[in-house]
């Protein structure tokens, strides 16, 4: 009852990509062996036990790398989840024989990754079993992993409006429409056009590049950019004015 | 090599206290029996492995309760410490021969605690084995815990410029003085005197309670309080005048 237990870890990603115009997670398709003898394909988030010899960090690179083919990107820790009955019965043995090790609990360290979708990266996952899954079009996920995927937009939401990490999921040179369908995205929300351009445009680190759109239906939109180390300045002397900064 | 594998997992709480002067961080005396018979003190952050059971943050709270008598408290997961050998040889036997476990590997889930620290909250932990221990007075600790500390106090830093969580550790009357001090001892900064005061007088949510320090040496300085609903109501209101708010 109170006595210590040693349980199986993993990590589990969630990896959110943007193609221009929706924001996509990356997804495994898995035949889930039902005890009858027939499957039913499912999906879950990318992940891995972890291995002897690594720790959680190296874990989640090598399960990006994996369906990727990229090892670095925008990662951190995102929660752990470790409800004693989060994978019972029919997972957990799923588990045991796909990694061929006895566990009777598992405990699993979630991971959140933003990543530049191109048409590589693309192409590539379709070759791993992986597939980029439009946030919208996801009902359900195996085990728990409907809940982290709301655990990660969550704080993805939280940190889009604290942070420029929009920048991680755009390509270098975006439009500003993309920029609002971005955020519109993401907050599950309108942003009324005219003030979100002005906002923006107030801003001294979304610069823009001279370059427009080819080949489109509509007037082509000019390219713009963030410059990070222009962000870095002004952020760092608004921190020097206002010592107290209480956001949210 | 690329095994899976259980390993035992624990939780370590970084629990922060601020006595009105100083910040301090709960810590736990042990003998750590050496291979020869001998037996040297040393400190190491409150923790446990987790049981059969509960949850991680199940195993945090349980972890607060023995050594203060309280189950809440502001809590949160800081970090997953996983390197294959953060704990080792000498170490490891002692963890075993505590817990009545086997275990090759430990990883442990930090977390974050503030309480506000009152007289009763000195008292008891005495009697628990566990001690309040002036930030600057810990030079080092068992096993990795310097290393969570560190990203403790870390992690607290940031959160202490982008959230009001300093009122966390305060107790609910405060003077100016005591809430200077809180920011130095956090941030290892001098603050002007004059523009602190400046810019904290001038927000509507730290507001005067009429009452005064009794009993001092000095000039007794107004006791003040945080208005959380004010607060509450002031920010939604800027978040909804900037849209986009990166600050840091």
């Amino acid at each position: 009852m109170d006595a210590p237990i040693n349980p199986s870890l993993s990590v589990d990603c969630v990896v959110f990509g943007f193609d221009g115009r929706s924001l996509k997670v990356l997804l495994i398709e898995r035949r889930y062996r039902l005890p009858d003898g027939q499957s039913e394909p499912d999906f879950k988030l990318p992940g891995s036990l972890i291995y002897e010899n690594e720790n959680v960090d190296q874990a989640a690179h090598r399960v990006l790398e994996q369906y990727t083919g990229r090892r670095e990107t925008y990662l951190r820790q995102l929660h752990v989840f470790s409800d004693p009955d989060r994978i019972t019965g029919d997972e957990l043995s799923w588990l045991q024989a796909h990694y061929r090790v006895e566990t009777i609990r598992v405990v699993t360290v979630a991971y959140y990754m933003l990543v530049k979708l191109d048409d590589t990266l693309l192409t590539q996952v379709r070759t791993h079993g992986a597939r980029w899954i439009e946030l919208e079009q996801i009902h359900q996920l195996a085990m728990d992993h409907k809940q982290i995927l709301a655990y990660a937009l969550d704080t993805l939401s939280k940190q889009l409006m604290a942070e420029p990490i929009a920048f991680e999921l755009l390509p270098r040179k975006f439009t500003l429409r993309q920029l609002q369908d971005l955020y519109e995205g993401i907050l599950g929300i309108e942003i009324d056009n005219r003030n979100f351009r002005k906002k923006v445009l107030s801003s001294d680190y979304i610069q823009p590049t001279g370059e427009r759109e080819k080949q489109v239906a509509h007037k082509p939109a000019l390219y713009y950019t963030f410059n990070r180390q222009k962000f870095r300045k002004d952020t760092r002397q608004k921190f020097r004015l206002n010592f107290i900064n209480w956001q949210l």
